[in-house]
C-alpha cells in the first residue's frame, strides 16, 4: 500500500481533491456559504438555548465542517450545533460563575470520546434500539420543550431559558403581565415572515413570465431568499433594532448583547471549574465532580448525536455508507471541537437539507462554511449585539415547529396501536421528567415488548388424527426460538391442551423453532418426565439436529423425534409402555398397525402436511 | 354459590378438613413435627445470619405454616425463614440501637404487599425472566456468601456476620490469630457429623438383617436420625456446652446467649425507629427514611421469594398448581407474619423435601410445625442460650454447601457456551458487589441476548433461478418477526447480497415471519424506494395478509407479493420498468415468457419449493 493509499484511508476527504475542478469549487462554495448563512443565526440562537454566550454557537460551527471534510463520506452532512444537543447541554450550564462553558466543552470532549468508543466497539448499532414511534415521541417532545423555552425571548421576558418544560411554562404564565409589546410584535412578525418565506419555495411564479432567463432569475432569487430566510430576518431586525435604539433612549427590544469578537483560543478543555452552590457560596468542582454532575448525559447525548447523524447520512447517502466511518468523523468533530471551545455537535438535518438543495458536490463544501463562520467571528461579531432576542427566538421556533410529527399517529393507530404506547411514554415523560429519561423509558417499553414476544410465543394447538386414526395433540410455537422466558408458558400450554382435548400423545412441531437454550431444554426435560408419569408420550416433530443435541446434552433424555405425524404410529407400536394409552385413545389402532412401518412413512406426503396445517387453529 | 363454596374458595385449606381421617392426622403430625425439628435450629441460625436475635427466627417459623394451611394448595410446601432471605435481610439490620427488627419486620410487610401486587397484576411470570444459568449463579454465590459469613461463628471470632463477601473474607483472614480452638473443633466435628448423617440416608443396612420387622425398624431409625440431624447435633452440642461451661470458669465455646422466652406480641410493624449514624449520634428514622434505606430490596426480595416458592411448588406439585393462588398464600404469610415480628419468609426447599419424605398428606401438616415452634418458644427458649454458635454455623454451612451447583457447568459448556456468561456475571458480581445487583446484571445479560436475537436475525441468502431461468436473490430471515432493531440489519444484508451476487430481483421470504412493526414497515418502504432507484424489484414471498396490511398502511406502497418464486416471471413481464433489468439479468427470459401466466403458477409445486429450500445456504 502506498503512502497515498494510506493518506486516503486515514483521510477519505483527500480523495475529493483528486480531480477537484473549478466548477466543483464554485458549487461547493455556493452551498457552503448558503449553509453558513443558516448556521450563523442558528449558532447564536442555539448557544443561548444551551445557556451559553452567543459566540459559543459560532465556535461550535466551524470545526465540524473542516473535520468532516477530511473524514466524512457523505457530501450533504453538515456537522454543527443543533437545537436538540443544545437543549441537552443546557441542563449542565446553570451553575453560575461562568462555569457553563466549562461543562459544555467537557461534555463535548466526553461525547467525542464515547462516540469513538462506540465506533471501536461497533456499538453504533445501539441506535437500532430506538424505534420510530420513540424517535417521533422524542423529537416532538424536544420541539415542544425548545419551543416553550423560546417563549421568554419571544415575549420579552427576562431570565434564562430552562430545559424544564413544566417550570418554563409556569414561569412564562406567571409573568404574562410583564410581556413587552415591542418584542412580541417583532417576534410574531418574524415567525410569520419566516414561515411564509419557507412556503415560498413551493410556489411556482415562473409560469407567468415568458423568457427562460427571467424564469430562471426569478426562481433563483426566490430560492436564495427562501433558503437564506433566517439570515435575512436576523439582518433586517438587527438593522431595525440598531436604528430604533439609536433614536430612542430606551430600546423597545431586548438585544443579544455583546458577542465576544475574535477566534476562540485553541486550548485544552478545563477539567476544573468554580460554581455557585444553592446557598450562593463558591465551590471548586474538580474533574470527578464535574463528571458526576454530567452523569447519564455522557452516554445519552452521544447516542442522540449518533442517532441524528445516522438518520441524516441514511436519508442522503443511502445504505452504502460505512456507519463506523461516519461515527469516527462525528467523534473527531467533537474531540477537535472541544479544543476550540465548542459545545457538543452533530449533523443538522435542516442544514444538511439546505446543503443538498444548494447543490453541494463534495464534503469540502463544509470548509467554506467554516471560513464564513470564522470571518463572521473576526469581523461581524461587534454587530451581532444588535440582534433582537425575539428574532433569534423566532428563528428557533420556526425551525423546531416542523419537528413535531403528528402524521405518524394515524398509520400507527390503524395498523399497530400497541406501538403508540412507547411513543406516548417517550413524549409525556420527556415533557414531565426530562428528555433523557423519556427516551430511556420509551426504549425500555419497546425492549419489554420484545422480551414479552419471546416469553409468550403464540401457541397454535390442535387435536388431529394420523391417517390411521390415532388422535394426537399438535402444539406449534409461532416463534423462531424457545428461550428461558417462554418454556413455562409452553409447559402450561401443553397442560391446558391435555385438559381441554383429553389425553393423547403430544407432538411439538419444531419446524419453525431454530434454537433452544439450556433453561428451555431443561424445562422440556421436566415436561417429558411429568407427561411420562401421566403415560402421555411427547414427540418432537421436524426438529433441527442442533436442537436434538442441546436437548440430549442438557437433559440426558432421548426425545423421540418424528418427521411427520404419521410416524407416530410405528413409534407408539414399538413402545409397550404406551400401549394401554393407545387402546384408550384410538380403538382402531390395533387392526391398522399391521400395515407396518413403510406405509406410515409413505403417508407423510406434502398434501397430508398441508391438510394438517390447514386444520390447526 | 353457597356459603360453604365461598369458604372453600377463600380458604382452600378448609377442603382438606373434609374427610380428614385420623390416619391423615397422624401422618401430618409426624411430618409436621419432623419439619419442626428442622426449623428450630435453622430458624435460630438464620435469624443470627440476618443480624437479629435468635428468637426472631422462631417468630418467622410459625405463621407461614398456619397461613399456608388455609390458603395454599401444595401439601409439601413449608414456608418460613430461609438462608437466602436472611442474607438479603441482613443488609438492613446493622444500624444499631435495636433497629434491626424494625427494618426486618417492615421488609417482611412490604414484601407481602409487593407479592400481593404481583398476584393481582399477574406479575408472577416475572420469575420466568430468570434463566437457569442465572439461578445457578445466584444460588451458588449466595451459598458462598452465607458459607463465608458463618466462618466467624465456626472459628469463634467475635463480631457480627456481614452480607459482604469481600469484607467478611478480609475480616476473617485478618483475625486468624484469634481463632478459638474449642469453637473450631466443635464446628468442624459438627459439620463432619452432619454430612455423614446426611449421607446415612442413602446407605442400605437393612439387607444384612433377616427379619422384616427389624429391617423396618433399622431403616426407620436411620431415617429419623438422618432427617433430624440438625436438631440432634444442636441438642448434643448444647448438652456438651452446658456441662462443660458449668464445670469451667471460662466457657470454651461462644454460646448463642439469651433467647427471649414467650410468644411474640401481635402488633403493628413499627413505621419509625432510632438508629446510630456513622458518627455515633442517635437519629430517628421515619417511615420514608426507612423505606428509602430498604430501596431496591423491596422489589428484589419478593421476586427472589416468589422464585423460590415457584420452584418448590413446581418440583412437588407439578404444572397443575395455580401460580396466583401460591402467590397469595406467600403474600399473606408475609403480611400476617409482619404482625408477629417475623422477618421475610418464603418456601424452604430443604424443609419441603423433609416434609415430602416424612409422608405429609395435607398442608395441615404445617400447623403441627407451628404448634411445635410455639411450644419451643414458650418452654424451650431458656435452654436455647446454651447452643454453641459454632454448632449453628455448622448447621448453616452443611445446608448451603449443597446449593453450590457445579454440575450444570459441564452440559452448558458442551451445548450452549454462550449461556455460561450470564451465569458467570451473576456469580461474580453477586460476590463482588452484592446479590441483588448480581442478579439484575445476570437478567440484564439474558435480556440483552434476547434483544440481540431479535435485532440480528440469521439471514439465509441465496441466488436462485426460477424454472424459466430468471435469476433472483432469495433472502429468508430466520426469525418469527421483523421488529425495529432488525430492519437496518435486513436492509444492509440485502445491500450486501446485491453487491455479492450482482443485481437481480430480490425476494424476501416471509413464510416464517409472523409480524412486522411500524418501524420495520417504514424501513421496508425506504428499502423499496432505494431499490427502485437502482431498478431492482423487491418482492415479498408467502407473506401473511396482516403483514401486507401493516406495510400498506405504514408506507402507502403496494408491495408486490408472490406465493412462489416462479410467480416472479409474470409480474416482471407486466412491469415495463423492469424490462431492461430483466434483459440484463436473464437473456433467456424473452423467449420463455411467452409461456404465459398459468404455466408459471403451475410450476409452483411443493417439489420445486423444497428444491429451493434445499439450495439455500
Amino acid at each position: 500500500m502506498t503512502l497515498k493509499d494510506w493518506g486516503y484511508r486515514l483521510f477519505p476527504g483527500l480523495k475529493w481533491l483528486h480531480g477537484y475542478t473549478g466548477q466543483d469549487a464554485v458549487a461547493d462554495m455556493i452551498a457552503g456559504v448558503t449553509v453558513g448563512l443558516t448556521v450563523l443565526p442558528q449558532g447564536l440562537a442555539y448557544a443561548t438555548l444551551a445557556g451559553l454566550e452567543p459566540q459559543y454557537g459560532l465556535y461550535s460551527a466551524f470545526v465540524g465542517g473542516i473535520v468532516y471534510a477530511l473524514l466524512g463520506s457523505c457530501r450533504q452532512v453538515t456537522i454543527g450545533p443543533t437545537a436538540l444537543l443544545a437543549l441537552m447541554t443546557s441542563r449542565h450550564t446553570g451553575f453560575g460563575l461562568g462555569s457553563g462553558p466549562a461543562y459544555a466543552i467537557l461534555l463535548c470532549l466526553i461525547s467525542g470520546v464515547v462516540e469513538m468508543g462506540m465506533a471501536v466497539l461497533k456499538l453504533g448499532a445501539l441506535v437500532d434500539l430506538i424505534s420510530l414511534p420513540v424517535t417521533v415521541g422524542f423529537t416532538s417532545a424536544t420541539a415542544v420543550i425548545i419551543g416553550t423555552s423560546q417563549l421568554k425571548g419571544l415575549l420579552g421576558l427576562r431570565g434564562g431559558s430552562g430545559s424544564d418544560f413544566i417550570n418554563t411554562m409556569r414561569s412564562v404564565l406567571g409573568n404574562l403581565s410583564q410581556v413587552r409589546r415591542g418584542d412580541v410584535t417583532l417576534g410574531l412578525v418574524s415567525i410569520t415572515v419566516l414561515l411564509l418565506l419557507r412556503k415560498l419555495k413551493d410556489v411556482k411564479f415562473a409560469g407567468r413570465v415568458r423568457s427562460l432567463r427571467a424564469q430562471q432569475l426569478i426562481s433563483g432569487t426566490i430560492w436564495v431568499i427562501a433558503t437564506g430566510r433566517n439570515a435575512l430576518v436576523v439582518l433586517v431586525t438587527s438593522v431595525l433594532a440598531y436604528s430604533t435604539c439609536k433614536q430612542m433612549d430606551t430600546c423597545p427590544y431586548i438585544l443579544t448583547g455583546k458577542v465576544k469578537s475574535g477566534l476562540p483560543n485553541i486550548t485544552l478543555p478545563k477539567f476544573e471549574t468554580t460554581i455557585l452552590d444553592k446557598n450562593g457560596t463558591e465551590l471548586t468542582q474538580n474533574f470527578e465532580q464535574m463528571v458526576s454532575e454530567l452523569g447519564p448525559s455522557m452516554l445519552i447525548l452521544p447516542i442522540i448525536a449518533v442517532l441524528g447523524n445516522v438518520a441524516i447520512s441514511k436519508a442522503f447517502g443511502g445504505a452504502g455508507l460505512s456507519a463506523t466511518r461516519e461515527l469516527v468523523a462525528l467523534s473527531m468533530s467533537n474531540i477537535c471541537g472541544a479544543f476550540c471551545s465548542s459545545m457538543p455537535v452533530t449533523g443538522s438535518f435542516s442544514r444538511s437539507a439546505v446543503n443538498h438543495a444548494s447543490g453541494v458536490r463534495t464534503p469540502l463544501g463544509g470548509c467554506y462554511t467554516s471560513v464564513l463562520v470564522l470571518l463572521a467571528l473576526g469581523l461581524l461579531a461587534p454587530y451581532f449585539q444588535y440582534i433582537p432576542k425575539a428574532a433569534l427566538s423566532a428563528v428557533i421556533i420556526s425551525a423546531v415547529i416542523f419537528m413535531i410529527e403528528f402524521e405518524v399517529i394515524r398509520p400507527l393507530w390503524r395498523c399497530s396501536r400497541r406501538e403508540l404506547l412507547p411513543g406516548a411514554i417517550t413524549f409525556v415523560m420527556s415533557l414531565a421528567v426530562g428528555v433523557e429519561i423519556g427516551l430511556l423509558l420509551g426504549v425500555g417499553a419497546d425492549v419489554a415488548f420484545l422480551v414479552y414476544r419471546a416469553a409468550r410465543p403464540v401457541l397454535s394447538v390442535s387435536k388431529l388424527q394420523t391417517i390411521n386414526g390415532i388422535n394426537y395433540i399438535l402444539i406449534r410455537p409461532k416463534h423462531s426460538s424457545l428461550y428461558f422466558p417462554a418454556i413455562e408458558w409452553v409447559r402450561s400450554g401443553i397442560s391446558k391442551a391435555l385438559t381441554t382435548h383429553g389425553t393423547a400423545p403430544v407432538v411439538l412441531d419444531c419446524a419453525h423453532v431454530h434454537d433452544f437454550d439450556f433453561t428451555a431444554a431443561r424445562g422440556m426435560g421436566s415436561l417429558h418426565k411429568e407427561l411420562a408419569k401421566a403415560n402421555v408420550p411427547l414427540f418432537l416433530m421436524s426438529a433441527h439436529k442442533d436442537i436434538g443435541v442441546i436437548l440430549k446434552e442438557s437433559t440426558s433424555i432421548d426425545f423421540p423425534t418424528i418427521d411427520c405425524p404419521d410416524d407416530l404410529e410405528c413409534i407408539l407400536e414399538q413402545t409397550p409402555d404406551y400401549e394401554l394409552h393407545l387402546q384408550i385413545a384410538a380403538p382402531l389402532v390395533e387392526s391398522r398397525i399391521s400395515r407396518g412401518t413403510s406405509d406410515a412413512v409413505d403417508a407423510c406426503s406434502p398434501s397430508e402436511l398441508s391438510r394438517l396445517n390447514g386444520k390447526s387453529t
